[in-house]
């Protein structure tokens, strides 16, 4: 085995890129979503259901590359728990990804009718959410626990904005049962961007787990 | 390094049990919520919420275990791809496990009220998943990709019956403003129980991946 450390810290670097990459490309989705939502958009939406399988890819050479590591550079203790986070902050941000497809595919079954309402806290959540994730890498590049639990705490606002939406669109059901198919998509929208701002704080628990060797439970 | 091979099976026979007894604890926790669900019983709803954590110590147990294996074992290729696909199954356990807690907790907001209308097409829904858990376990043990590609095929029953159920749930709203509030629920219930069968797709092509080293997509 020849440089290890150097070797293995060039390996972590590129592990981190490929991170990083996942998560600017799970934030333009995020974006993407809540415009072609906001604009009953189809065209967009389909364009980000097919650019998915770019984040798919990712994912995948996260999975490869630590392997690869692993198996060259033999890690143990906090380098071993570097590598497993990673694929595990990976896995997370797939389904984020994942859950942007979802959002896309309820905009698609709007069939571009105009919304029944004007969006404000929909996408207030998601701005909420997309900062959660940018912290979220942000706080696994640079092992800090400290920026992890801060990034937890912002999805309290989330649950709270989802909680709210909710109320309000079952009001508008009540009102108008002509609002009921509209109200019941964007009902499922605030529950998937809910659930991204759930994957943001299950990265945070990987980085206090990478880094104190404990895990905590930040989402509950 | 003494006796590897030996000292490795018999680590991948402990991960193994882990597995098995995580997938029993989904589909008891599944079945539990179901029976919640149709007797709107608030206290197992509960009892069910309180004992995820017995699931999350397992899945704790699983990385611990893993991480072990890979420091002290050094695998490489499948035996590696055997302890990582581990993990991978036991993150997808724990989600199916918060999945039923968020079912439990949409039977607690129903407030011991009875039921609109008698459960038929949400517990066939669940029987089916149940069989996916136990089935999606199994294909992982075996190294059983045929197992592994029907069980995913099933997936497309649950999927069905998901959007039936919710196609269903929509006209008893707009039937009666008063069902709207627990029909959503409802709703919500579907959506759970389509994803811890997605989940137990994901499980398949962990286990395909394990097998054939490629990552088909089972899941669309």
């Amino acid at each position: 085995m020849m440089t290890t450390r150097k070797e293995f810290d060039h390996g972590l670097e590129l592990l981190h890129n490929l991170l990083v990459e996942m998560g600017h490309f799970v934030d333009k989705a995020l974006e993407q979503s809540m415009k072609a939502l906001s604009e009953t958009d189809t065209q967009l939406a389909q364009q980000i259901i097919s650019e998915d399988t770019k984040l798919n890819q990712l994912e995948h050479d996260v999975t490869e590359l630590g392997s690869k590591l692993i198996a060259t550079q033999q890690p143990v203790a906090k380098d071993l728990r570097r590598i497993l986070s990673a694929f595990k902050i990976a896995s997370d941000l797939e389904r984020m990804g994942d859950l942007c497809v979802n959002i896309s595919k309820l905009v698609i079954r709007l069939d571009g009718q105009p919304l029944i309402k004007p969006l404000i806290d929909l996408p207030r959540m998601s701005a909420i959410v997309q900062t959660m994730t940018y912290e979220s890498i942000q706080s696994f590049v640079q092992e800090n626990v400290d920026l992890a639990y801060k990034m937890a705490a912002d999805d309290d606002q989330v649950d709270a904005l989802c909680a709210q939406i909710s109320h309000e669109l079952l009001a508008l059901m009540m009102e108008n049962p002509r609002n009921i198919s509209q109200a019941s998509i964007l009902n499922f929208v605030a529950r998937h961007i809910e659930r991204i701002g759930d994957h943001a704080t299950n990265i945070g628990e990987s980085v206090v787990y990478l880094v104190t060797n404990s895990r905590p439970d930040l989402n509950r």
